[in-house]
């Protein structure tokens, strides 16, 4: 109890950990490059909504504010996809009752969290602060006041680096790459985004249904929208960079406004200051983050985005990052405190995971885009929802993923890979759901095991 | 012509890149953080000999120093395998006469060079000058000289990145990774590396087979020796920094002599100075490095092991980097000096290659420990040379890598990947070279195509 723990980054990774921490009463020290979001109206650098799920909600239960959460959450029971020339549709995330995920505001998540991590009375965050050199060996961090300039020192027993994709931490091991034999890559995808809204209507209700996490799939792009408890949606536009249908080729006012009547004619009546939006908000790069080692001398570890950084296309950078905070809450009671070994195995075990959240949320790029549009997906889907409806052990990959926090990211891949190609398989087989024959899918799925 | 050309990296990639360049009536400016290896006695940096082949050497013969070079090298006609406790046997590189690999010192190579490019009147080279930091969209670098600390600028409208797989300009590229969507893995080997030495022998003369690349294949590990025109040998172990077996439980003087002892009973008793070796070298990691775009605001470009940094297990880093001078000098010649397309062109055309061999590089460190020592493998290998003697068109994987300067890396990993499977799985069926049908190998080799 005695060690001196630091954290630097206060967002929604680091700020749990921090919670965790003092409640088991370790005095928590936490640098955080931003200003006091609670404060001021400081941006949290990273898109405005996220999907919350039982990953996620398992560790704001260890913390025990799943309900200051809940209030700030809407639940998104399916996908409701919108196609171009036909009606939407709805497709529910699961078959089972009881299971969905939810939009919640970053913002407010974070504030929550920083709220419950200082009423602990042992967690000091210090606000625009940022991180300027680290000295892995001895653990001393060096640090610059980005208002006042004022440089000081700290030095912790313990230092988490939970400073997000772009860690600084990550990039003082990264300097010192040969040294640490410092695995580390990132790629960047082709398609970029941009943050849209669609406002509240003007009697203050919901424009389109508020219980769905909204898709307009369109092949090589698409645009989502989750709801907001102001009864506006944040759109996301995903769009490439560069080629025939991409963002280099939205430039004039005629052309972003041709795009949006064009691919998503139901959307565009319903996005009045679009033009603005899309003028003003950045057009943003999407990278997958992978390395390793994350725990250097028996003192750093990186944690959530700085260890895995992840692309946002399954839902699950926040929760992998809330999980993380859950396996290190294991590992210190089992290894009573014993921070070399606590840190030397959290990063063993979950390793793994970390990547099989990494590949599932590229692959899911594709489904969310061009396989929500494709009928054999949708039978295949159709197929396994009423699997789940009848059989509450059969879960699909996504349900793994998703709803069983039970089950690890990388059994959730491989045990959900292998069915989605034998139901894919199937469903191209038959072609209509009237054909389907659940005695047969589930003979095939079993073969399996 | 009037296009200020910057190369940043004086070594072998950027000097025979400075030369050609000159040779096409360009004006250079180089700058390279070392000091003149032709004054000052001061290490390279890296391994002290390379191996030299066909790619390479196209590379020396396109600016006209081939006479300048043969003389410094010393041919290996093949693999000189040291069994433990059997043995010596010699493996030809090639069944067909006139291909051979060829050792060469690194600084050696590098002073020619060096020479050469001076010698052309129109390159000026800058040493004990530090690339600092790097504006990529105006095109100046501030330099930094590591005696004097003196800082100056430099501008350039086309500025090379030749300064090797620490490369300062990569590093200026990654710190801007998002605006640039820069793709970038270092990924280490276990294995780590020290350099020793077996000397001359005390007549001067060479302690072992002069014309061979020495192996002593101990399946995790391994050491290797190339001769020196001096009669000594570059021995080189390759051991892995941890486990049962590694360079972490080499601490005492016993411990090191018992381990050459029992491992290299044959070369231990030609090292007459083996421990100060090993505690005066220090133990390196391998690493790949793997990035893209190589090219920049149509201003800056990677070549050689700045883009694409490859462990040494194939022999090519030096080859690929020369290769890369070769390909460059044809898109110049093609595109008439424009350099936007030149280095855009580049990029797309060679990473593909430079992927296929830094993915071969690691996989022939498995062959070299361990395969070398496996009679199938063996025997596989006599198989390849007798259809290499019978038919001269037949080329091994090693040899499309290595003597087929006219075939793309990309495409003799590929092929030679696919003969490799089929002459393992013969040569596993048969155990015996007795039972060898060359006519039934060749047919199941052409089914291929």
């Amino acid at each position: 109890m005695s060690n001196k723990i630091i954290i630097v980054g206060a967002g929604l990774c680091g700020t749990l950990l921090a919670l965790r921490l003092a409640q088991k009463g370790y005095q928590v020290v936490m640098y955080e490059r931003r200003s006091d979001m609670r404060k001021s109206n400081v941006g949290a650098g990273r898109s405005i909504n996220l999907a919350l799920s039982d990953r996620g909600l398992k560790g704001l239960a260890l913390v025990g504010i799943e309900d200051k959460i809940l209030p700030l959450v809407i639940p998104m029971h399916g996908r409701m996809i919108h196609p171009l020339n036909t009606n939407t549709s709805f497709v529910n995330y699961s078959g089972r009752k009881g299971e969905w995920i939810n939009s919640v505001s970053r913002g407010g998540l974070n504030k929550v969290l920083l709220e419950s991590a200082e009423a602990t009375g042992k967690v000091t965050i210090h606000f625009d602060t940022e991180c300027e050199d680290v000295d892995l060996v001895k653990g001393h961090i060096s640090l610059t006041n980005v208002k006042t300039g004022n440089k000081t020192n700290d030095y912790g027993d313990v230092i988490f680096g939970t400073d997000g994709a772009g860690s600084a931490i990550r990039n003082a091991i990264l300097n010192q790459s040969a040294k640490y034999r410092f695995d580390f890559s990132q790629i960047y995808l082709s398609t970029a985004y941009k943050e849209l809204e669609i406002p509240a209507a003007s009697d203050g209700g919901y424009r389109l249904e508020k219980n769905a996490l909204h898709i307009w799939p369109r092949n090589g792009f698409m645009m989502i929208a989750l709801p907001n408890l102001d009864a506006s949606f944040t759109v996301t536009l995903f769009l490439p960079f560069k080629g025939e249908t991409s963002f280099e080729m939205l430039n004039t006012d005629e052309e972003i406004m041709a795009f949006f009547e064009n691919n998503f004619p139901t959307a565009y009546t319903q996005m009045p200051h679009l033009l603005e939006d899309f003028r003003s908000n950045p057009t943003s790069a999407l990278g997958t983050v992978k390395c390793y080692p994350w725990q250097i001398n028996d003192k750093f570890l990186l944690m959530g985005d700085a260890a895995h950084a992840v692309v946002p296309f399954y839902g699950q950078g926040m929760n992998a990052s809330f999980e993380d905070v859950v396996v290190l809450d294991e590992l210190i009671d089992k290894y009573e405190g014993n921070w070399p070994q606590i840190l030397s195995i959290f990063q063993q075990i979950r390793k793994s995971d970390a990547d099989a959240i990494a590949d599932l949320a590229v692959e899911n790029e594709i489904e969310m885009r061009s396989s929500t549009a494709d009928p054999v997906f949708l039978l295949k889907r159709k197929m396994e929802l009423h699997l789940e409806q009848k059989y509450p052990d059969y879960f699909s990959k996504y349900s793994m993923v998703t709803f069983r926090e039970d089950l690890s990211y990388s059994f959730a891949m491989e045990r959900g890979r292998a069915q989605d190609r034998i139901l894919m398989e199937y469903a191209s087989e038959i072609m209509d759901f009237s054909l389907f024959d659940e005695y047969e899918a589930l003979k095939r799925i079993n073969n399996l095991t």
